[in-house]
């Protein structure tokens, strides 16, 4: 079996590395009798590299070669991704990507693809870096009708929040040491915005529930406002803040899909989840909670993915995976309102106790929070499990100035 | 598509339920027109059972059937269950199995055996109840060399080791209780001995390995010997106590496999698993650490694994899945002697001082353990990480009145 690889970065130079050094075990476990990269596609000079034979600049030598059975596409952005990738499908090959922007994009629309041609468009290494999810939500939950999906989903803002919980860093101190690391990248907005969060509780809501949800409909907020004040907080109330992304069923049978940070409390399994690590948790009605946990990001992990799918497109060279979803649908994904939340908020205070009697009188059962050195020209609370859109109501018309209302979640 | 079930005690019933409750799901995610439940095996009176009509005592009824594709055998022990399962595979119905025991002591037998009749032997439900894990060591690692796998493999133990931790309630407290939530059986010898976490870690390290491990080439400890004194001697050290079942490849290519309880650091993914939860770690030469959560045990989680692998079945009746691997090997698996490893020791002493100094003296960087409330009667430490034999032979010459000597693991 003949692997052209596209793009030739992190992730794609780990998925050549790999395949030569695991290759025998990779042949025998994928029932082929070779395995090959044949081409790599990159525009960039290679030519005194080791593979330099390998490598071309001219994606038609990948397209028009009936050799290729598998195209690895690892180049990311939507273009020419999104081109090459169709084109790949319409000649009858394969496709594996780690490209979460392009699935969270045109996933459903390569998924027809790949059906109406009668090959695979496998992603596992789109969400999770190495951790198995794509494929276990597919096939080893697949008795389960999935009630939430929910997890820590990008690296960089789980180190930088670490770095503020552990070390008692701010957040610029740690983003720093972020970029220092090589975690973060110059421009870091992608993560501590939340958007690639938000592309990767796409593609996992669209395969729980099982219609495309595009990040544009995800409620989406990054960590730059969270302040020490805030984790000392939560270390109070005991526990952490981390970005959570999640989609969650509602009665309406419609779901919810956010991305924001979250108070979570010690001691459950994603509280415990550090440094660039990933963990995502599935909700199953028979299963109950289950977690997946490694490396979110990285060479060797994310190539461990791809690779596998690789794997898993020889061993279905005849026949299609059942892998997909259907179309978007209008007013499906709303917003969290008509959810039941419990909320965070810290707010600067006048009057302190005149507040705290406030707060007391509009929420009953409101659980105020205090930490040795707390200022007490701020106020935080947590508020009773509620609606959230009456929670919301409740806290306009306390007339606060408000610096933080984030979600306390209860795994 | 129509199915068979063996045995309708906790989790044949739970697979029967599960498959009723969500069918037009499942018959969907199978790629099959139907999927039914035609016979149900028990030798029990179900005859005022709301599915009554499905029964038999008469195990030919299934064997004779050709509409029958797959036979899920949920009866546990060996006989008959060995003898059915075999005589299943050999009529060419692909079967699926929840049976630790049977896969254990006969995997290799009925691997080859499905081979050589060109069906599906899938035994997801086998190790961690309802938590993917046989699937994603199988394909979603299948780019790794695995240097290790490990976990708490048994609910049952877990939750009484919890109960020591968090409650401070002594071995035999905890065991009464875990009766009579029963998580624990009347005779509770198999999970306490460590014999179900020892089947489980076989299964996993065949799989992981491709060698098939029998359980009595486990060196498996079980946790009747652990006192509140241990649990408090690791928390003074920032750990717990959890029964770790564990293979892991040595420099020489053989592999070490025991079962015990070890002493692990707080903030590690398997020292939060708490109660009678389940976690898998396994540890890949490109991935790095993955780790698998959820409930290891119970009706519905473990139908949850079991109806996974029907659909599976469902979806290659033409084509076999490629699971499986090779006949053990003589001294492969070998004592855990050669390994480098920590050790934890507590025990009796007369002369507290002059014993603390023979440590030192021994144990270059011995650390030595103390609570508030410690019995000066008892000494307890850990020793530096070195060759395990080597540091038995040097506690052996100590001349200490041992109570328990753990391994420290490093995760």
């Amino acid at each position: 079996m003949q692997v052209a690889i596209m793009g030739f970065g992190t992730v794609g130079s780990g998925v050549a590395e790999l395949i030569l050094k695991n290759k025998n075990s990779i042949t025998s476990r994928s029932g082929q009798k070779s395995f090959d990269i044949k081409y790599i596609l990159d525009i960039r000079d290679f030519s005194s590299h080791q593979l330099a034979n390998l490598f071309t600049k001219d994606f038609n030598d990948i397209l028009n070669d009936k050799d290729v059975d598998v195209v690895v596409e690892t180049m990311g952005g939507l273009e020419p991704a999104f081109e090459y990738v169709s084109k790949s499908l319409e000649a009858g090959k394969s496709v594996v990507t780690s490209n979460k922007e392009l699935v969270a994009a045109k996933g459903y629309e390569l998924l027809e693809l790949a059906k109406k041609n009668n090959v695979n468009f496998l992603f596992e290494a789109s969400v999770g870096g190495g951790i198995p999810i794509i494929r276990p939500i597919n096939q080893c939950l697949a008795a389960n009708e999935t009630d939430e999906v929910a997890g820590i989903l990008n690296g960089t803002t789980n180190f930088i929040l670490t770095k503020m919980i552990d070390e008692g860093m701010d957040f610029d101190e740690a983003l720093k040491l972020a970029q220092a690391n090589g975690y973060a990248e110059r421009d870091p907005s992608a993560d501590i915005l939340g958007h690639d969060a938000a592309r990767k509780i796409c593609i996992l809501a669209s395969l729980c529930f099982q219609k495309h949800v595009y990040p544009n409909e995800v409620q989406t907020e990054g960590i730059t406002n969270i302040t020490k004040e805030d984790v000392d907080y939560a270390k109070a109330w005991g526990g952490v803040i981390k970005l959570i992304g999640r989609a969650k069923k509602l009665e309406s049978g419609k779901i919810s899909a956010t991305v924001g940070p979250c108070l979570i409390k010690n001691g459950c399994q994603l509280a415990s989840v550090t440094d660039v690590f990933n963990a995502i948790l599935v909700r199953g009605d028979a299963v109950g909670d289950v977690v997946f946990y490694g490396k979110g990001a990285g060479k060797f992990p994310t190539a461990s993915a791809v690779v596998a799918d690789v794997i898993d497109c020889a061993k279905h060279l005849e026949k299609r995976k059942l892998l997909g979803w259907g179309p978007a649908e209008n007013d499906y994904v709303i917003t969290p309102d008509e959810q039941s939340s419990s909320l965070y908020i810290r707010a600067a205070v006048a009057d302190y106790n005149k507040t705290l009697n406030e707060i007391n009188a509009t929420f009953d059962g409101a659980q105020i929070l205090n930490y040795e050195g707390a200022s007490q020209t701020e106020i935080s609370f947590i508020t009773p499990l509620m609606n959230e859109k009456d929670a919301r109501e409740k806290i306009a018309k306390l007339n606060l100035e408000t610096k933080n209302i984030l979600r306390v979640l209860d795994y």
